[in-house]
């Protein structure tokens, strides 16, 4: 049987024919930010709130996230929203600060850091797991592995593309066959993350369309009202307007499938 | 304005809008084999044939193919149930023998032999190039470019998977995203070879559903009709039934779509 | 001017035109091993031993070695042969075991774990920062510079084989030009682990000399005295006398190039 | 019993414990360029003559050689100052013009043009294949078989990089370990082209010397009296007095090891 991740008090579901899309910014910026945003993705069908508090970003220098203020207004957003939210933690001593949050995201940079994942198998909240940034399929299901053999078996599996030779046009190359090659080999839910794995706004959709159409339980989808002064990625991210289209088109296609 | 690839005999259509279908067994082994599967992808929907005779196999004890006789059994084939056929060539020393095959096909390992585009340039047949085995999306485009200098604009651009790091489950790494970035940068139709890409029958219906999904012009499908018996490739090739099923839902995902 | 790095209490230098050996086994496993062992790699000319007790195993199923007590043993046998010694650091949490160790070893899962590598630039010890599996430069000396932004300025940087598409002959592949693009980019040390990139003894020695010839600051050996038994990576292991020869030749290099 | 590629006219050899230099342009540019180039080369210790006719370049509207009229003038080069040539081949029908040419280069992206590969495999000269842009080591062997599988068994197998995620400093990976497995696994000499592999003159040194160190049986380096004037590959060009400190110093790594 296979494993449907459920929030409850939201109604919000991933897994078991139950398609989930989580959207949001990629950092929760400001509490004017993120109630807008939470807004918009709920009305276009969204059952997830994302935004990062605590970032993993490469340089030390870059901009790190608003930290616990940030989780704070997040899950503020998220509960006037009636949204599930999720969001990365990076450090197991920051756990009490993620009480609120509803799905703790652990990010590619994590996924063997095993004392994390063992840590969080001790939780009770559901945990989606991103793929390495080279990660094998092998190495996701067995860094899963970690968390449920502490005792936590809800995990979601989040493909969000690999790192390969061709970095000129897409950020990452997002490997859509490893959405039915997990189908097969386990009975975790299975999400893809577009805006990450390209890069690009304009590849959003129809990436998002093609892990629909190919058996994804779910979409993990940056939005920001106004990309173009997002502190952090924001040429990955769709306005509210694209979407909802998006949103619109993906039931389209998983209804022709049926 | 997009490039349309058309075989007029058969009504053929790759491009600006329609989505075509090749179908046919990784090599042609006999009359009798060619003819059957022929007669069954045509039947479900396809309106090209492909059959290899000049397998490009990485060791020289491999099977090599039928050769002269390939070609022409194939021909015969897709004469009999009307449809355009496709096949490799691999040394332009051959070309006489491909007088009646409609589209050329260069494949992966051809990509950057620049004497045989050049060479393919000069000719008037459509050119189907696949994507090389760690190919970059701008050598891709600047190997058109080849043929194109050379006279020929007819050349259909083919993904097919490319070389990363993750052999573990799929032969390949299938990079969808390919699909809608070659769209933005170019107006030739690119299709998709999902067979080749995976290496593996389970994943051939999804990954051409999400094919579909993002924008492909055509799929290329290899099918036999008794894949344990092929030759070559059979662990990856469709039966008839399961490519029926596949040309029917990958219709619907296109009507969910306009 | 160069970054040394210097073990005073035991006269051990990397860095600067110092050439250090580190040696020992994958993980400390008793105390019989890792004494024998440390007496065999200071006699060869090792002036660091190497030895795991937290071990980041793929699966949480493999052995993850003897934790605090392998700490101890290893710390023990160091002193014993007057020997700095360098264990790696899996989480800050464990710091305070590690009050022995000499130099602190971020393995290749956690380069980009930057709480991590945060905590350890606020400790006075040396830092031995292994690239990431599929790290780039730029993000091996950014990863670098979140320990220095925290104030500790002693990393010494190691390259340990980058993930790649040939996986059939070599567990990874040993990007020896990193050794002179890091020369030319900073002034820390920059270390070679043929060990772990090649996974293969026979390996082992020609790339170590090939390390030293293109000027590494020193290298990093698996030696087991009895590799067929070893409870992790045996078959990547010299045994001490393979090292000893492994130390002399590396020597011929480094004073033919002086 | 290695196999040993022997030119006797000029006593050149590599295998079999002779380390050959083949040294040269990128492209034959002029008759004053070859031989300028050929004199100080032979000077510096070379035995071996490179210079390309007919370039693959990856846009056909870059310099694609002087064709015919660049062989000639590389072979009277070569014979003036009792040189072997060696130059690359990529079309089979061009085969005449390469008469005077001692040795004939299959450059990366025709590894796998097994047609011609089966062609060189009939004709009486050395064959120096070099390693595919993203080919595995089983995969080169293969291609090797293809020659001698025809009747000629003179081939050198040669390292130049491949294709990996990191672009960022050198233009492809050198992957050394390449030597030590392929000496395990092969009678046939590999030598190393650390130009091409790194794109950077002032880590073609650096590589020799570690290619030397590990195993290899020659180099191959590109050298030109001008490089920033060369009309390909200046960048990663040595000059005369460069190449002639490499040799002094891979001979002194070689003198060391022996």
């Amino acid at each position: 049987m296979n494993t449907v991740i459920e929030i409850k008090e939201y109604g919000a579901r991933i897994g078991g024919g139950c398609f989930g899309f989580i959207a949001g910014p990629c950092s929760v910026e400001s509490a004017g930010q993120i109630h807008r945003i939470a807004a918009r993705v709920k009305a276009a069908g969204a059952s997830f709130l994302r935004g990062g508090a605590f970032k993993p970003r490469t340089s030390p220098y870059g901009f790190q996230g608003l930290g616990a203020e940030g989780i704070e207004l997040l899950v503020q957003a998220g509960r006037e929203q009636g949204l599930a939210v999720v969001s990365e933690i990076m450090d197991i001593r920051t756990i009490d600060l993620f009480e609120g949050v509803d799905i703790l995201q652990v990010g590619a940079r994590n996924t063997q850091n095993y004392d994390l994942l063992r840590e969080l198998g001790r939780t009770h909240k559901p945990i989606l797991l991103k793929r390495g940034i080279a990660g094998t399929i092998k190495e996701l299901l067995l860094s899963a592995e970690y968390i449920m053999a502490s005792g936590n078996q809800q995990v979601i599996l989040c493909e969000r593309g690999i790192r390969t030779f061709d970095g000129g046009y897409t950020r990452n190359t997002l490997d859509l066959s490893a959405v039915p090659v997990l189908k097969e080999l386990t009975h975790l839910p299975v999400i893809v993350d577009p805006s990450h794995a390209t890069g690009r706004a304009s590849l959003v959709e129809p990436m998002a369309l093609a892990a629909a159409a190919c058996g994804a339980d779910g979409l993990m989808i940056e939005v920001h009202d106004d990309p173009g002064k997002a502190l952090s990625d924001g040429h990955q991210s769709l306005t509210p307007g694209q979407f909802e289209r998006l949103v619109g088109r993906v039931r389209a296609v998983r209804e022709a499938l049926k």
